[in-house]
């Protein structure tokens, strides 16, 4: 690839894309997004109002989208014209904000395509303004996580990256290791000066320190994938332990994501709860139990199928009952898993003891709980926390890694180090050692996308959401 | 109400309502809304970037938003200022585009109402538009039927009823009835002048031409009301009797509503067709069928209850077999529907005949199809027109109503005219006629909003969306 953010912008000549940009659907407003050297051109050419070309940049003008050919008018619209460099592709943008219909949108989208513009492919709007150097990859990464992040911590995290502070911290590492290898450079190039051990100390000492805080930003890795990802929950348990009440409390108590602001999008998310910052993605369980029923057998295999990928287990029993054979075989089934096993209905008389849990080989410490009381609630949620997140407050650590391609990169960057300081050990060559010192140089500049090869920057973007 | 369009805005002083604008869900742009007089200076409170209090109307700005306590960044925004009157409602907006995330999205709406913005209400920012005088009752309704629209020819009605076309036809007839009235309260005024016979004249003209009118727009209502809402459609027919290659064929062919642009919507509305600007609601029937198993027995029943409630039936027999007990029995069922019977497999040797079908009470003529070879289509597209449209080419005809509520003013106007032409033929005190009169007048004045209670004002915006 040709430039990274902090070089001069080469803008490139590409052609006009165009794309529907907001999400699919009945709303009030859409918009239709255009992006390249035709943009005002082609908006132009099908727009009754002021002359798009003639007017200021960063301007909205009012008027309606027409066909040319008929001149039957399209939609009422407000056209927003942007022109380069300030804009988000650093090409001239505009775009069109129209009655949100579905029928009108796609409309103007075609009548656009059929003026000179090119369907924009997924991310297209993201990789131009990769491309002509606006950001660079983890920043447009974090575009998409920034809009699908599913709590507030999890935003802050995209918003973060897309403010480039990974991109700042990989960029310091790497002037740090083009630092140390200019001087190797140097020792080799003139041999008179060369002092052969100096030179395998500072490569030493430089590989360290950079392997240190590559380990810093690997270890928020984990945090960074779940924030980024969810966790696959599932609660399970025989009927009537108390699931239903903790689905319930966790599905209100303001922890539902998205749904403190009446009329927005429950629907989409449902399924997500926010529980101390981390985000569960609830599984449906519900059908796990014995049935001789042909139908139900089918979602029990379903269920048992969701229930052996989740990340994390809630198994729910009572325990003011005796454990039964049902409750033996679930705590069998789910041994290898990250674990929480609360007795419930601590209200009542009890008939289970974590010794009984024990026996059974249960090694996680039981959470006492009476769902129904509101008591241990707290207790739950701690736990999961400190079984993600270790119990550290993370507000205070930036977690900067967040997706399977950086945390790749950053384990390569990191095996080229530990080759050179193993290479130094053994007393390697040093033009062989400055080879892996290279190779870690290359691999941290294919996370801000400074070296990377053009077919895996059209997979990356290929992600993305359409209009983006 | 206060005012039409024509009449000079009264700008009254409302509150600040914020809402998103774009559809739920996850894309690449949403918009944060605001409308009201401290629309701009909230907005400027959680801004950073150029001073949205100075900047020009109309003017694009980049910035963050910011939580004002902890200064952290909420995200990365392009703010949109349009001051007062030429916005969407008339008064001060300001439009916050945000990397369209759940989250973020969101946020920056609880920090506007956290600011001093209230929640808008579904329609709210329309409904000031009307308030403030900015559109007409009518083209209120058209916004929102232009965002439902199905097909190019209910976006086409709905675009011409927010340029004002039906409400300009409802202000002339006003106009002619108020022009009447007039006279009507001359004569009575200045009885030397009263010529009774000359002003009954007067009247009935005016009435039967006014109802004429009225009549001319209520031909219309049934197709605007099919363009607007769709006709539900179910294809029935036993198994293997060409269902599935008729509903592929209306699937594809560019029929699929939303689907000619890839990547778009398709999995929103796919269940809509356009058969010749008819949009037809496919009502999934699959499960029609004798049956012994439990659960299919709940398909049974619910596809069932969808049948009886269809707009149209297209029940589709192979031609090339006898008619079956089921057939009978399907036949028997939709006798009292709107139907289309298609003789399909007419490539192979006929075994049922139109007699047939006649002897079993099928009063439509059949039409012969060939599904598999794509013959007889056209006819079944061409019947479905003629069923819903009359065969009326009618594009011809601009002004359409298509919603009930201006079906029953437009009815209740009627009404009142036929009781002054039936009121001057039994020489009714011309006084008395003229309340009949007066009463057309205020109901037409209802439609376009110059006579509406508040509560149904109320009532009329909260079927919008929220955001609009």
């Amino acid at each position: 690839m040709k430039k990274g953010i902090d070089n001069m912008p080469i803008v490139t000549e590409y052609d006009t894309i165009a794309a529907i940009s907001t999400p699919p659907g009945e709303g009030a407003i859409s918009i239709v997004r255009l992006s390249g050297d035709q943009a005002v051109e082609i908006a132009e050419s099908v727009f009754r109002g002021p002359n798009l070309l003639k007017v200021a940049s960063h301007t909205i003008h009012y008027g309606h989208i027409i066909e040319p050919q008929t001149k039957k008018e399209i939609d009422e619209v407000m056209v927003s014209v942007m022109r380069a460099p300030k804009t988000f592709t650093r090409e001239d943008v505009v775009e069109i904000n129209c009655h949100g219909g579905i029928v009108p949108t796609n409309k103007i989208l075609q009548l656009l395509l059929a003026t000179g513009a090119r369907m924009a492919e997924p991310g297209e709007f993201t990789k131009r303004a990769f491309l002509n150097g606006r950001i660079d990859l983890t920043q447009a990464e974090s575009v998409m996580d920034l809009i699908r992040a599913k709590t507030d911590r999890a935003m802050q995290v995209a918003l973060d990256q897309l403010d480039g502070n990974l991109h700042h911290l990989i960029h310091e590492l790497r002037a740090e290791i083009s630092q140390v290898l200019v001087q190797v450079e140097v020792n080799i190039d003139y041999p008179e000066y060369d002092e052969e051990e100096i030179t395998a100390k500072m490569l030493r000492e430089k590989a360290i320190m950079v392997q240190q805080r590559i380990d810093q930003l690997l270890a928020t890795a984990q945090q960074g994938k779940i924030l980024r990802e969810g966790l696959a929950t599932a609660i399970i348990g025989r009927p009537n332990v108390g699931k239903s009440s903790l689905l319930n409390y966790l599905l209100h108590e303001d922890k539902a994501i998205v749904t403190d602001v009446a009329g927005t999008t429950r629907d989409v998310l449902e399924e997500y709860v926010n529980v101390q910052g981390v985000p569960l993605k609830l599984i449906d369980t519900a059908g796990i139990h014995e049935t001789e029923d042909k139908v139900e057998k089918i979602g029990v295999a379903r269920s048992r199928k969701a229930l052996s990928q989740a990340d994390l287990i809630v198994l729910v029993l009572n325990a003011s009952e005796p454990i039964t054979e049902e409750d033996r075989s679930l705590i069998e089934e789910t041994k290898a898993q990250k674990r929480l096993v609360i007795l419930n209905k601590t209200d009542l008389p009890q008939k289970i003891s974590p010794a009984d849990l024990a026996a059974l080989g249960v090694k996680e410490s039981p959470i006492f709980a009476s769902i129904k009381n509101q008591s241990g609630l707290s207790s739950i949620e701690q736990q999961i926390k400190v079984l993600f997140f270790g119990g550290i407050e993370n507000s205070q650590q930036n977690v900067l890694v967040s997706n399977n391609r950086q945390i790749g990169l950053l384990q390569q960057a990191k095996a080229s180090l530990v080759s050179v300081v193993n290479g130094l050990d053994a007393q390697v060559p040093i033009d062989l050692v400055q080879i892996d010192m290279t190779a870690c140089w290359e691999k941290l500049g294919e996370i801000t996308g400074e070296n990377v090869p053009d077919e895996l920057i059209t997979q990356l973007f290929s992600q993305f959401c359409l209009g983006k």
